[in-house]
């Protein structure tokens, strides 16, 4: 990250924003296995790692709280100016957006919990693994350009939610279909329809993310932009 | 607001502050209005009206960027520390929320439109009216809790979203049993589905203003804590 800051008369000051982009960086790497498992949970019917996913989450939001508290600290002390007010700022932000994509994988945890304990076999999941393997990367990805505060990756990233969205949509139209076809136990199966949509919504939290990186590296806001406003911002 | 945060030496920095806050209660009337109209649009079928709300989201999102760079101009001039660092980081936060909640508005507005379009008459109204009541009141109550920097009215707003959440999973049912009932296109029907949650997460986003209100008047973080350790927390 060092490449677009410079370096600051109080070297103390670039340990403290390393150390908070470290801290960043690792809650992001725990949500997404958070994610990954939770999907591997549901592929694989396997109730104890669902369960693991559900009791991790209390370490996520203390992290989530420990970073807010780091850049309120960094802010008070520090008062940082131009892009290291930006980067300091945009983590805080980004933080609440890992936080959520951390619910939504303890949500999908849960879910699969109360399906297992049903009895009921969760319908289309290949359709949800492959979707759930699309967030998963551009997830990554972004947490990749953040660290990079590599804007034009960053915009990759939010040009591929429209393609998650359509999938998200067909998998609850399908999964509909198929509780219908098989008349089982309807209410039971209706929290299944959350799962595609908590994968939309982490695809919504990586554009937010992607939209940080843009704002750190350019100073640009390009939040509420269309893809093709977005990408003459990145290009720029 | 003036009652909590002390007096500055610089009468400039006390208008700026309540310039900003003056701009994030505006923006507050503006969401709800745009929920209410949203729901009154679903009620009486009115598709210019669910169409107008469509037509605004786009001001809220220019609102949205604007209060964000007072903010961080505020932040990088004037340097604040303790209550009124709270105070701008957690307006930066809580307008994020809004931003969603007029999204969610938007998106309730935009399922009318397709609905009334496609000739299906939406099922279940009284009730998506009435928790649809329920949740205007926690945002005003809330955006009042923010305006006054009342911890307790806060919480109050907090302890009612488990009653919202209920209500919204009932509807989510009774929508999808009257949609087979029907056999009408079913397909077609299902973003109906969406209303509810929308509801559910504006909800949502009403808790975390609550929580905000607490760590800006108390400068105590109650995110992720249980309504029990919230309450003490208010009235300590």
């Amino acid at each position: 990250m060092t490449d677009i800051r410079s370096h600051h008369i109080s070297p103390g000051f670039d340990a403290e924003l390393e150390h908070l982009t470290g801290h960043f960086q690792r809650l992001g790497g725990m949500v997404a296995q958070q994610l990954q498992d939770s999907l591997r949970a549901l592929v694989t019917t396997d109730r104890a790692q669902a369960e693991n996913v559900c009791a991790r989450d209390q370490e996520i939001n203390e992290r989530d709280v420990a970073i807010d508290r780091l850049c309120m600290s960094i802010l008070a002390r520090r008062q940082p100016a131009a892009n290291d007010l930006r980067l300091v700022t945009s983590v805080g932000h980004a933080t609440f957006d890992l936080e959520r994509i951390g619910d939504e994988a303890a949500k999908i945890a849960r879910i699969c919990v109360e399906m297992f304990d049903a009895g009921i076999s969760p319908p289309v999941v290949d359709q949800i693994q492959a979707a759930g393997e699309m967030v998963l990367d551009m997830l990554r990805d972004v947490l990749d350009a953040f660290a990079r505060l590599d804007s034009v990756a960053a915009y990759e990233v939010a040009r591929r939610d429209a393609l998650l969205d359509v999938s998200c949509e067909e998998i609850i139209e399908a999964t509909l279909q198929e509780l219908i076809a098989r008349e089982q136990n309807l209410a039971g199966s209706l929290r299944m329809l959350w799962i595609p949509r908590a994968l939309e919504r982490i695809g919504d939290h990586s554009c937010n993310l992607a939209e940080h990186v843009v704002f750190v590296a350019k100073g640009e806001y390009v939040r509420h932009m269309s893809l093709r406003r977005m990408a003459k911002r990145v290009q720029s």
